[in-house]
């Protein structure tokens, strides 16, 4: 019998939510399951990385299963670095990451922790998957998605994730039966504009909320959010080149020295 | 006379920081400067935002000049977010973010904060540069490098950088006379090797520093680290879009159904 592949589960919403729970459910179908998520959400974190503090990890359960699982004070990004440095005995086969609580889709990549945490495993050559559901509720359907994550995973295992590229994986807010299927897709290129909400405190010094609203001025049918919006399950390979290779011809040009 | 450029002045040292301050020196004989940055150092942020607490923005005068400056409770993203948005009347003409004590060549950019306030700049549209220099101390030498700054911005807002991209500038730690020159370069394919320092706290509770040791196996001579370790200034033109579009043909073969 073929070995089990070690398979490191992370997110960012925190070790107990239950997006996480459910991808711990499908990866011990799967493989042998080791769990190093933060304690707490750690949301909107980028690729933050704890340098100038302390780290704790502990082992717990927070579920039954076959999985090990490990609380860290971390980011998702710590968590990754954790489990292959200190908790792993061997390199793990593959690292997902979520189910996000919410989109990771076009320009939020760029501020997601649960990519993060799949662009960190990328790093160290690990193949990654960072799962994403449209839904921000705590109590969002997952059930709903759970073929399909266990499908791309199993292809993900089988097909080899190309070297130096991660995949952020998004699903639309659908029932199963409305899921039109998987499409390999691009970054829209959308971004958020801000809205922030100035408030007076009790002092009387200013504050404020950040909010904002999506903006998507691209109207490609090649991209993640065209899938998205049209029932599909996007699939975006990522990487973290972040050189723009076809900006170096036109900088070569630039005469710095005048 | 024409106008002269507004330009926003960021960091992710803090606003006191000797990096910053040097760089508003410079950008004071250059344009009109506005500086938001952050009141606490905010190294190794990533690409974080601040979504689930407030955010405080104080007018002060940290050192005399013509800038006016705001210092900013949140992350080097945070503060371009609240410039653009709240402080400045129009869009500036260039955002500059630096100059990091330390470096943020290869992988580093990364885990930047320096680059992520570039980043958030070059999404929301604006031309945007981000200078590190490699000596970590507080009392680096930035004198050494200010005619190179200075040079290097106003061929920015010359020859006007690329759409969808920044540039991230790094400098060896030389002096002016030994710097050989600049060099556009691609991001080196090195990563962080941790090394996690174990230690047990009075309670008998395990903790961890995480520490490690730069690995770059990339021999080309066209990248940063290159560039850095031979003398010269390394610019590399850096993309929001993670897309790795070489790899989508690639998934396109993959069948998930099965």
């Amino acid at each position: 019998m073929k070995k089990k592949p070690l398979i490191l589960v992370t997110n960012d919403d925190g070790i107990t939510a239950p997006g996480i729970r459910k991808l711990i459910e499908v990866m011990n179908e799967i493989g042998e399951v080791v769990v190093v998520a933060p304690d707490s959400p750690q949301s909107a974190m980028g690729h933050a990385i704890t340098i100038n503090s302390t780290l704790h990890c502990t082992e717990m359960t927070i579920t039954d299963g076959p999985q090990k699982e490990y609380s860290c004070s971390g980011t998702p990004a710590d968590c990754v670095k954790l489990a292959v440095n200190e908790i792993l005995d061997r390199k793990p086969d593959l690292c997902v990451s979520g189910i996000n609580h919410g989109s990771n889709s076009s320009i939020n990549v760029i501020y997601s922790g649960t990519m993060s945490a799949a662009v960190e495993a990328g790093i160290e050559g690990i193949q990654a998957i960072g799962f994403s559901l449209l839904d921000y509720r705590w109590n969002a359907d997952f059930d709903a998605i759970r073929n399909y994550v266990k499908k791309i995973t199993l292809g993900a295992l089988k097909n080899k994730i190309p070297p130096h590229v991660v995949l952020n994986v998004n699903f639309p807010h659908l029932k199963e039966e409305d899921i039109k299927g998987i499409k390999i897709c691009r970054q829209a290129k959308a971004y958020w504009m801000e809205e922030f909400d100035k408030r007076t405190n009790p002092m009387g010094l200013d504050y404020y909320w950040l909010t904002g609203k999506f903006v998507n001025k691209d109207k490609g049918e090649d991209t993640d959010e065209w899938a998205l919006s049209n029932g599909y399950i996007s699939v975006v390979p990522v990487e973290f080149d972040l050189t723009a290779h076809h900006a170096i011809q036109n900088l070569n040009t630039w005469d710095f020295e005048k």
